[in-house]
This record gives structure tokens, sequence and C-alpha cells, in this order.
């Protein structure tokens, strides 16, 4: 039971001891990091009574289950698996509240309006930013959007689908599959994330380029805010004012609940073809520019420097990958500019070929990787990731210092350990670094490790001129840099904004500007 | 002198008394309207007194010259060249003010906040909204971009360049072709509309499908508020808190005056492939849907209906005319799926193949159709277009009401008329049709005569659930149907953004939620 507070999966996905004396000796030879007796999860410590309780009239959609508290009060960054772990969660809501109609969720910001109580809202809990965590809150309650999923209505002339927010990714496509449509959205929190928190919080899916973000397939949104509903008319495109879409993505919650969207939605791709090049990183940089800059749009585009290679299990020779894919919904694909630009820029193409399922098989291991991070936290291992983007003039020096400040901070902080880096994501202009680190965990001190680590990423990604996310969003732990980054006078447009629709101040404070 | 009031172009350009007379037969001809004897400009009529002077400091960046003022407080819309016309221009600003730097723009906002004059940024002054229009506003200045103009920086790596927001799209052209880039935008104002213009106003180009929008092009924007400089990160993508770009894309002058952008550039074309293909007018919607469900992006993706094609000189048989391009940077294109699903919809090609300048050509035509207008106007023809997107699934009956119930405007309020449509725009999800009105007018009262056919079209749009601007702008004209079309809630977060950066709400009053 404890352990839902920690995991990636449900109980019965948990690694088993076998499963970790098996693993354990595959870690250790990836990551050279020498793996710890295997931590049992702590029962949850006991939790701070609740601050508030809801009126009779909402009291039925109230839980005050320890359990279900301390999970609604994490997301699921290394911070959070540790803290779950070790039962140790202490800023929680002090209720969570599941509403079954938009009108309750009225009836819910009514009330923590006029009594003070934030409101967070609660997709999947995937957060690895501290999204959902009412860090440092006075009374709060998370509003878990669980049973408000589901398909609503299928736009088949146009494309598109109206779905309710607490719709998981796995249900949204199985509820397509029938109409023969897709989102082909899956940011790697696919089985754990909800369509309102894609859109709170301006999601990626896994594809490299082309319409990847969920901004690309909102259609229309509609929110409830304190002062009232909040929705935009379904238009495939218009110029009349600023986007009101395009303030509630990655609003994450202050400005109002999410509880519905029209996406844009797509038959599956009836063509596939896909390669793998290896070569140095700069020559992989350079073919992915020139892809890019030649207006092509691969479906996978991602480039993989070698300690990343080695660590995803992808290739073990020192050299860096890229890792192509194309699709097409109506005429074959024609791989000839993708594989004659590849080559140009120095890579050497190894194999490729029409796929079938192999993009499924790579979005397979894609999505599976939380799971296999469990293990590597429960036999003492720092795992951790974290993303940006930049502009291909400053790629180079920008990679190679981030990349180099993070390996100081771990060789200080934790006595070693590996940073590897992939592209997640491309275009004309820039790119998208994604990191990750391994590193030996120091146990009962990985959090102070971890931020340790993450400030001296953060600081470099900084002062390169990067963005302090790409896609996992603000929330809390981004602070810092974001208020570096973001207009001044943006974050003061943001708060009358905030101010106007949610004048009490409830919706989610400390994530953005708040 | 009083030309430049009402044109497109310059006085040189004027049509001369024999081009009417040579053209009145083809319009007689093609419209089927009986011309009136050619108009003559009329001198302007004398202005109001200006209401405010700039203090000392800035004394020497204005100008209270009649035409200068007149010029600046009208747009380009059949209304507006209605008045340069008969010159009677009456809400005109009080001081046209032109900048040379940036800080001049902060010291005038500085002066304008301090004393409660209105401030409206004007870039080329080619609105077709009112969005220049100091309509019924007190005190007023127009801050002409003007001489804050040209290309400041190029990362070619990035392949990004950063323009001053007074550049006229020749400028920009001319600066980036030296460096072998282009923008890739042509919004039919290309000649007489500004970088900043198109930014403020979310311009679309003339391409149909991908990258189109200024919005795409945009990388960052600098502008400076009542409150001080709100500038962007230059990033190729970010998903940190709701873009900040977004918010200022389409602001029309109200959150502050753009004074430069970064935007994203790229080489010319090397292959280009065009096709014309005819039909019934559903067939070629048909062709449209399927080409960009099946994920194609065309370059050129026109429907012209049977008026259209007959109004603009393309084709007077009766038939709908889809007017099919391809562009490709890198690889030959493949015009094979856009000719089967063109095929496959009913439609017959008439003539396809490589094309080199026809592109060109095309646009020469389209950017020299403002003047084409002139000619119409001083023959007494009333001429207009109106704009708007719609999803596929209400299409087919929103286009047909629409050009009833402005067919039926036109029959009670001018005697006759026709309505063309054509695509400008087409998405996945659905299409932005464009209406073209030609109307016997009735000199002296084409002003009521419009605003009432404009009036009734609008309300067609409103009710079919399109927007009612696609990429003309909100401006002052638009406002009551966008005040029944954008949600409530949102241009209440709207206001408390304005209030926060422009505290004494002067900046371009009455556009928008103003």
């Amino acid at each position: 039971m404890t352990y839902a507070v920690w995991g990636w999966g449900d109980a019965s996905e948990a690694p088993r001891a076998e499963d970790l004396a098996a693993v354990a000796p595959l870690v250790a030879g990836t990551t050279g990091i020498e793996v710890q007796s295997p931590e049992t999860p702590a029962p949850l410590a006991p939790l701070r009574a609740p601050r508030c309780s809801l009126p009779s009239s909402l009291a039925d959609l109230g839980s005050v289950e320890p359990v279900d508290r301390a999970r609604h009060g994490i997301g699921r960054a290394y911070r959070d698996l540790i803290r779950g772990l070790r039962g140790e969660v202490t800023d929680v809501p002090d209720v969570v509240v599941r509403p079954t109609s938009e009108q309750q969720i009225v009836d819910v910001l009514d009330w923590a309006s006029s009594t003070g109580v934030a409101v967070i809202p609660f997709g999947g809990g995937s957060s690895v930013v501290g999204g959902v965590e009412p860090r440092g809150l006075g009374p709060s309650l998370s509003l878990d959007l669980a049973l408000l999923s589901g398909l609503v209505e299928v736009d088949a002339v146009s494309r598109a689908v109206r779905l309710r927010a607490g719709t998981f990714g796995p249900a949204a496509e199985g509820a397509l599959k029938p109409h023969g449509l897709t989102l082909r959205f899956y940011p790697q929190s696919f089985e754990r994330s909800t369509v309102g928190g894609w859109v709170a919080t301006r999601a990626a899916g896994h594809f490299s380029t082309g319409p990847t973000h969920i901004d690309d397939l909102v259609e229309s949104v509609r929110a409830v805010t304190p002062v009232g509903v909040w929705e935009s008319r379904r238009l495939p495109g218009s110029g009349a004012g600023p986007s009101p879409d395009r303030l509630l993505l990655g609003s994450e919650g202050t400005l109002g609940v999410i509880t519905e969207t029209w996406l844009r939605a797509q038959p599956r791709p009836a063509h596939r073809w896909a390669a793998t090049a290896v070569g140095n990183w700069d020559q992989g940089v350079a073919a992915v520019r020139a892809i890019t800059q030649a207006g092509l749009q691969p479906a996978a585009c991602r480039l993989l420097d070698p300690v990343e290679a080695r660590l995803s299990g992808t290739r073990q020779t020192g050299e860096a990958v890229l890792v192509l894919g194309l699709e097409s919904l109506h005429a074959p694909v024609d791989p000839a500019a993708v594989l004659e630009l590849s080559e140009q820029a120095g890579l050497t193409v190894l194999e490729q070929g029409a796929r079938g399922e192999a993009g499924e098989a790579w979005r397979s291991t894609f999505v599976r990787a939380p799971y296999l991070r469990e293990s590597l936290v429960l036999l003492g291992v720092l795992v951790e990731t974290f993303e940006t983007a930049v502009t291909w003039d400053r790629l180079p020096g920008f990679v190679a210092d981030v990349t180099s400040a993070t390996e100081d901070a771990l060789r200080r902080i934790c006595g070693g350990g590996s940073v590897g880096c992939r592209f997640t994501h491309a275009y004309a202009d820039g790119a998208a670094p994604y990191f990750t680190v391994v590193a030996p965990a120091r146990r009962g001190s990985e959090i102070a490790q971890w931020d340790e680590v993450k400030a001296a990423a953060s600081e470099a990604i900084a002062a390169g001129g990067g963005t302090i996310t790409h896609h996992h969003a603000v929330g809390r732990d981004h602070r810092p840099w974001y208020d570096r980054q973001r207009p001044e006078i943006f974050a003061a447009a943001l708060r009358g904004a905030m101010a106007a629709v949610d004048p009490h101040g409830v919706m989610n404070p400390g994530v953005l500007v708040g």
C-alpha cells in the first residue's frame, strides 16, 4: 500500500527481489557504479492532521486517507521517489478532492476562494518539477481530475476529438482506436499522465520534429476558473487577438482547472522507415541541423552522445548514434534526402529499412524507462534527467559546458558518475538537449546531493542561454532559473491575468510567477 | 499630395485617366457592374486642431502636418479608401511621432502615460480593420516606427535574423538576400506593412499550409511597454510557462510597442512545382481536405469558387479552380500524392509541371491587387474582402450561408453585386475562406453601404461558428463580433495583463478588449 506513494506503476509492477538481483550486475556494468544492497520501501510516516475540511455539500468528494494525501503531495522526480521510498512526505494536501462534474469544480473553487484554501489541479501526478506539491503552502487541496475522463465527442470530418481532462494516455488512445484515429502524442509519461496535464504543462511527445508539442494539437480548451468558465471556440486557425489557448497552455493550474480540450487527431501512419547512423557527436549535430534546416520533418531524429548510447544500451562503441525514422500517412516515405544529409555530415548508416513495429518497440522501451529507474533507485543509484533547448549557434559549446558543469558537480558531490546527452527534439533553429545523470547515491543524503547537482546544471543552462525547461514545465523546482529567464514585464502581465481570474490567489500558488 | 492619404502606393503609382479608361470596360465585363465616371480625389478637408503637443524634449520627433496626421488616422480598408478619396478624415491623431531610438519610445510612453494621451503604434498603416484609427479617442498620438528599421543581426548557423519593427517587407527581403536567406513571408500587404505590424496583428503570409503565420516564424520579441522593456529569450522551443511571445502576438499595440523581433529565415527553395485543377466546389473542398489530412503541406493549395475564379481572371468557365504548388529546399518535389488526391476527389488536372518563377508571378499579381482596387474605387465599384476560418465539419454549410447572407445584403443595399470565395489557408482540421465582394456603389453612401453588408456577413460568420478574422486582426471594426467570440474570462485575463503593463490605459485603447 505504501508502495503506491513512490513508484511509477502499480504495486504489482514493483521490482521484486529476484529482479533486482538480476539487474544489479547489469547496472554496475553499464554505469560503472557500485550498486548497493536493495532498499525496502519504508512505511509512510504519520502526516500532519488536515488543516481544513470540506463543507458538507462537498464532503463526499474528499479523501483524507494518508497514502492518498501523500501520493498527491509528490510527483515523480528523483527527489519525489526518494521521499516516497522513505515514507517521508511532509508537504501534502490537506484533502484530496475528486469531482465527478464540472459543477463540482465550480463549487470547490468557490469554497476554496472564500476560505483561502489553495487548489492544486492534479492529473496523473507525474510532474518532475514539483508541480503538484503544496510546498510551504497553508491549507491546500489536491483537485484530482481522474473521475472526469473519457472521450466526449469525435469530429471525424475535421479529425478532432473532445477529451475530458482526466483522461490518461492509454485511455485516450483506446477510445480513439475504434474511430481509426490516434493523437500520435506519446510523452514518456504517457501511461501516467492526463490530457489536462499535458495542456497545463505544455507537454511534448516523443516525436523529434513536426507537431510534437501538445500546443500544436490543441484546437480549443475549456477551463473552470474561480470567476467562471473559460472556453475557446473550435477553430483551425484564428488571428483574432492573442490566442486564448496559448495563455492556458503552460499555465500549470494558475489560471484555472482545465476540464476539456479538443485535440487534433489523425489516422495511424501507413508507411514507416527507420535507420541508425553512427559517427562522432559533432557529425551527429551537423546531420540533425542539416536535416531540420532542409525542411525535412523526420518522426525520429534522436541523436545520442556516446555516454547516452551506452547508458541506454543502444551502442557501446564510444560512438554517437543518430536514430532516424520517417512516417507518412499517405505516400510511401522517401529516405533519400535524410540519408544523403546524414552521410554528408560524416555519419555512417548502419542499417535502414521499412519498419512496421520498430517504432512501437522503441516507444514501448521509452515509456518503460521510468520503471527501470525504480530498480536503480532501490539499488542506491542516483538517477535523474534534465532538459533544455538552445539555438544552433550556441549549441556545441552549450552542451559541452552543461555536461562538464554537471560532471564537475557529480565528482564533487557524489564522488563520480556519468552525464549522457541526447536530443529529444530538433528544430530548424536549434535543438532540445536532454541529459541523463547516474551517480552513486549516499543513502539519506540523496535529495541534498541531487539538489546541488541540479543547481549546478541549471546555472550552466542559464549562463549558456538555454531554457530551464523545454517540456518538463516550471513547477516549483525550476522557479529560481525561470524567474531569471522570463521577461520581468511578462511576469507582471501574467500576474495581472492571474489576479483577474483568480482574485483570491488560490490557484496552485508557488508555480510560475505566483 | 492629398493622394497619399487614400491610395495604396505612392502618388506616382496612382491610376491615370487613360488607365481608368482602359480598365473600365474590363471591370464592367468581369464584374457585370456598370462603372461610373472616374472620380478625382478631393483635397483633404481641414482637420481639428491638435489637442495636445509634445514636450520640448520630444518636439523634434513630432509632425502635425495635416496629410501626415490624416494618413495616420486611417488604414487601407474600403471605408478608409473612400474617406481618403473624399478628403474626409475626421478621427486623426493629434500628432505623429517618429522615434529614432528605443529610448525615445520610452520617453514618449512616459509622457503619454503621465498626460493620458493615447498611443497608437503605426507600422505601414495597412490595417483593414481600423487598427490604427483613433476612433472616438481623446488626445492621441500615432507612433510611427518607420525610422526604427533594418536588419540588425544575422545568425546564419541557426538561420534566424533580428529585424527592427519598422522594417517593411521589401526592405527585409533586400537585407536578407545577400545572406542567401528569405523570410518566405508574403502577406498581401507585403510592400506596405512592417515586421512589427506583422507580429502585432498575427499576420499570415500567402503560402497555404505549413509555417505561413508570423507566429510560426517568431523566435523572440522585444517590446517597450509603459512599465519597461519586455524581451524574450531566443529559443527554438520552450515549455517554460505560457509563451511570452504568444501574448504579444496579436496584442495590436495594447501591451506595448514592438521594437525588434528575431524571426526564423531560410534559403530560397531549390525545387518548385505547380498545377491547376478544375471541378466543382465540393470536389475542390474534398481535395483540399484530403491533401491536408494526408499530412502534405503544399505551398499553394488555393481553392477558388467559380465567382472568385472569374473575378480574379483565373478562369471564366464556371468551374472551381484549385491552384497547387509544391516547394522544397533540398529534395526534388514529388507531386504524385497531391495529384492522386486531387483526382480522387474528382478534379481534373489541367496543367502541371516544374515551375521556376510562376510562384513569384502569382505573388506579384497578389501583392499588386490592392493597386487594382484603387481603380475600381475610382470607377464607383464597391470592392472589399473579409475572411474567416472554420473547421471542416461546418465548412460546406458555412461557406454557403455566409455567401448567401452577403449576397442578400448586396441585393438589398446595393441592388446587386457578386461574392466570391477562395481558401487562403488550409489545415488538417479546417480552412480559411476568404470572400471578395464587388457591387455597384452609391457615391456618398459607400461607407454606410459597406458597413451594413459587412455586418450581415459578420453575423453569418458568427452564427456559423467561424472566427471573425483569420489574419486581418480585430482592430476596431471587428469588435462587436470579437467580443462575442473570445472567452469572456480570457478577456478579463487580458484586461488584467494590460492593466499591469499599461496602468494608465494609453496603449491603443479601443482595439481588442480595451
